[in-house]
């Protein structure tokens, strides 16, 4: 496995592969990997005869208040996995390399990105958009691999190849969780020992209105106000959003009818944490 | 030469090549071809085993007050051209091929776009880049043809090209003009006889401006005085804008000493022509 850092190292690579004939799977990354991702990139070297794993904690995607200086990273850790799951590739650009000085094109989507996290982080998406729209351009993958519990970001990058054509298959896969149930995140770290058992919360609640969906409660009113109920009793956390939303468009709901994305984003302490369910 | 209209009878077709190691050509244009486009066609024959023509006037690239409905359309004559030159492929979608009713992805540039004709068309640059975008991905080409009679576009689409790391080349082609020195355009065949005639003010500003330089003129507000008391001097003619700018930034210049663009817009009675001349 090899550790690249410019766009044309890339190229190169990819060159060799497509005239012999090889797949490609892309795992677009920002790093400080854990089972989730590992899972990803399982996924991806079952599928793919090579894949690239591109780690780039992506500073567009950030907003001035947000984390992008202390996101964590570990890229000795990082590698290790990545080698030992059987990538191909690490792509691990500077961001000089990603965003030269005269840099100003941007993807935006003007649905979708509006709503759930959206609403606090404006232009989270267009970064989201732009940097994955340069990696699918600089990496061409036949497919790409994307988390589910990011789900908003899954349906935003599904919906931007459909409408700009990007040659590729995206490959969505499910959340992984920790043994009490807590989605794995790279964000986890931040918690301290009272903070992570408070942030169970986030499956509890999920977990809370599967129960009544299973029992037959199709009102996403009475879902939300029990999940609701659930989290303001837990003093560390505080409800950023609890939403129902149409799986495909992300607009709200009121009633469980269709393919509906239930996601929830909750400051545990000062960590911003966020999970979902999908009902299919 | 076959002619398709749907993203997949494209694939089918650049699959095919690929397969066998071909190179491809795009020349993108909105159809009513001429020998302007005929020497794009040419030099991507020239320089690629297959040329796929795109003919499609794209909505999103018009203003609300322009003339999308207008625009000339011939698609037998084109077809014509094409296969004479030597193409390979027209591509020519309904616009329902390229943007389905839940269509809200586009491709944005925050320099670059404000000046010439981006200020009186706001949302032009945005339907091109989006567009050409999908384009570069449908067709996947090693090298693109665009005339610099859209200097302001070509500059655009290279800059888009740099910045969402497109793997093909772009590959600027001369002004082809009348005999007369009018600019070729499919807008030419807006024009009434009178028109016509005082179109030519265009070319003769361009030329007044290149005269002066050579003569040692370096002061562009000299140089715009000199265009604009010619162009005012036809009746017929109103100017839009008479631009000196950077060749890479386009940010207006007061002297030449870089690559400048002179640039000019003239309606000429309701029809707006473009022209230009590039100081290397």
């Amino acid at each position: 496995m090899k550790i690249v850092r410019t766009v044309e190292e890339v190229r190169q690579a990819v060159r060799t592969w497509k005239a012999e004939g090889k797949t490609i799977g892309l795992v677009p990354t920002m790093g400080y990997l854990h089972e989730g991702h590992k899972s990803l990139i399982d996924r991806a070297v079952a599928e793919n005869d090579h894949v690239v794993v591109s780690i780039f904690v992506n500073p567009i995607q950030f907003g001035p208040a947000e984390d992008l200086e202390t996101y964590p990273r570990d890229l000795e850790k990082d590698s290790e996995l990545c080698q030992t799951a059987g990538a191909s590739l690490i792509f691990h650009p500077d961001p000089s390399q990603m965003y030269s000085p005269t840099f100003s094109s941007f993807i935006n989507m003007s649905t979708l990105t509006g709503g759930l996290c959206g609403k606090t982080r404006p232009s989270h998406f267009q970064g989201v958009c732009t940097v994955v729209g340069k990696l699918f351009n600089i990496v061409e993958p036949n497919k790409a691999y994307f988390g589910q519990k990011d789900a908003q970001q899954l349906a935003v990058i599904r919906h931007m190849v459909e409408d700009l054509n990007f040659n590729l298959e995206i490959v969505g896969c499910p959340i992984v969780r920790e043994a009490d149930g807590l989605a794995k995140s790279s964000r986890n770290s931040y918690l301290s020992k009272d903070e992570r058992k408070a942030a169970l919360v986030l499956s509890q609640s999920l977990a809370i209105a599967q129960k009544m969906i299973n029992e037959g409660e199709r009102d996403t009113g009475k879902l939300t106000l029990a999940m609701t109920k659930h989290i303001e009793n837990e003093p560390l956390a505080k409800i950023d959003y609890i939403e129902f939303v149409d799986w495909k468009t992300l607009e709200p709901v009121g009633l469980i009818d269709r393919p509906v994305l239930n996601a929830i984003a909750v400051y545990i302490g000062k960590t911003r944490l966020i999970d979902n369910h999908i009902y299919e």
